[in-house]
């Protein structure tokens, strides 16, 4: 889960989404739309008897902020609630298994804010099995095909990896850019994502408001998505003063075609 | 506002009823369910611009537990909460103004927990225009006769107050039972209460659940208005069990038949 405003828990619910399978939750900022909701998920959490850990990934200073209301609320819970702090002024890795990589992104808000790139991890290399027939592959290479090597025949001809494995299923990426003010040194670190949300407060013709409240602009989302070579942009965190948001849409679009406006229950395929 | 759960701030809203008319919020105790919603309101109050003070009413530890949230996630309101903690162990006036006053209920739950009685106070008599000028009362007397007091003709005759006034507005009385075990002590304090809110978890089947949890059942809450003959009972705070809640309003209608079922949004005419 990445933010979890008051009432998640709720929308947790209507999604159709599993308690059971939600087991960290990163926080980009300590502002109250980002993170009011985690005393009551975690709360329920408790009376649904839950006993795996739940990690939770945030800036200083919520494990302080936390604490005590745990203690109060939330006394003789069934499992156990990790905090890990982590630094909002350079990128971190905060999550890492066989299949997939978190890292932070460090942005420009009024307090400490960060976002999050989720990659996926290439898979080993699956073999072809008609290949193993074909070149009567020894066990013992196998192992080293998987890996992604060649295979050197006894009669000293190469059979290329790509001869001997099927097509890998192509890793996916997504990245959740918070509330920033348009920060353009981003773009490295977003090169290439699949699907980018980026917030989108205000339009273009606001960019002063922009400024001062350390928000973005449809249009500067969009600019960077294209910079970074995005594949599909999701904008979001429109301010209420825009009943018709298809106006942020349509700004966005004139720099980076392939944009979405995020929408509560939305379900994004990447 | 009594009690202010998770998305309060979302329901207050949706009733189309007005921030601005909101001062005073009474917390019955500190489970979750009765008060996560508070920091969200108050920081929500705060980007309104809001600048009259809000009280709020509660049990301790609330002022330990909310001024660290306060201090951090609420810097520079535009506003001054005033947190008033009060004992659940004897009843106390909470509130008093001209027209209301507004009083507690100690009641036995898990934790420390009050329930709160709200009664209109009696308006001034007023005066009949028509019975001024049959009587031609002197200005000096019209005091006394808003006072309740009868007249004494300069005859000697006496003209009963009933006579000299317009019949007053009757009072009307709220009685919010927040969780609560059955406690049938409360029921004096009851007495005559227009419009009784009571916890009903469970059905009279699982006493021995309800005992556990102290919270009462359906039969229980009939029994408490039927004792104090208030006019109206409406049950709440059903088990997640009941699908069906029709099963817990005809349980305490078999002894208390001005029974109704609380319902989200619903609104009472007391």
């Amino acid at each position: 889960m990445i933010d979890c405003g008051e009432g998640a828990q709720v929308h947790f619910r209507r999604s159709h989404l599993h308690f059971k399978r939600l087991n960290h939750i990163f926080i980009s900022h300590l502002h109250g739309d980002h993170c009011f909701g985690l005393i009551g998920l975690i709360s329920t959490l408790g009376l649904l008897g839950r006993t795996a850990d739940l990690h939770i990934y945030a800036p200083n200073p919520l494990p302080e902020l936390l604490k005590p209301q745990l203690a109060f609320f939330c006394d003789g819970l069934s499992y156990r609630v990790k905090i890990h702090p982590f630094s909002t002024r350079r990128s971190e890795i905060l999550y890492e298994d066989r299949s997939l990589l978190i890292e932070t992104v460090p942005l420009l808000h009024r307090m400490p804010c960060c976002g999050f790139i989720f990659r996926e991890k290439a898979t080993k290399y699956h073999l072809d099995p008609s290949a193993k027939e074909k070149y009567q592959l020894p066990l013992y290479a196998i192992h080293a095909i998987k890996a992604g090597e060649d295979y050197v025949m006894p009669s000293g001809e190469v059979i290329p990896n790509s001869a001997l494995t099927l097509p890998m299923k192509p890793v996916r990426s997504y990245a959740y850019i918070s509330d920033t003010a348009y920060k353009p040194d981003i773009v490295p670190r977003l090169k290439d994502i699949d699907c980018l949300y980026h917030e989108a407060t205000f339009l273009h013709e606001r960019l002063g408001r922009a400024v001062v409240t350390q928000h973005s602009t449809a249009l500067q989302a969009g600019l960077i998505a294209d910079a970074a070579g995005c594949k599909k942009l999701v904008i979001g965190h429109f301010s209420a003063r825009y009943h018709d948001e298809s106006v942020l849409l349509e700004e966005s679009k004139t720099v980076f075609s392939n944009t979405e406006l995020a929408n509560e229950g939305m379900i994004i395929n990447v």
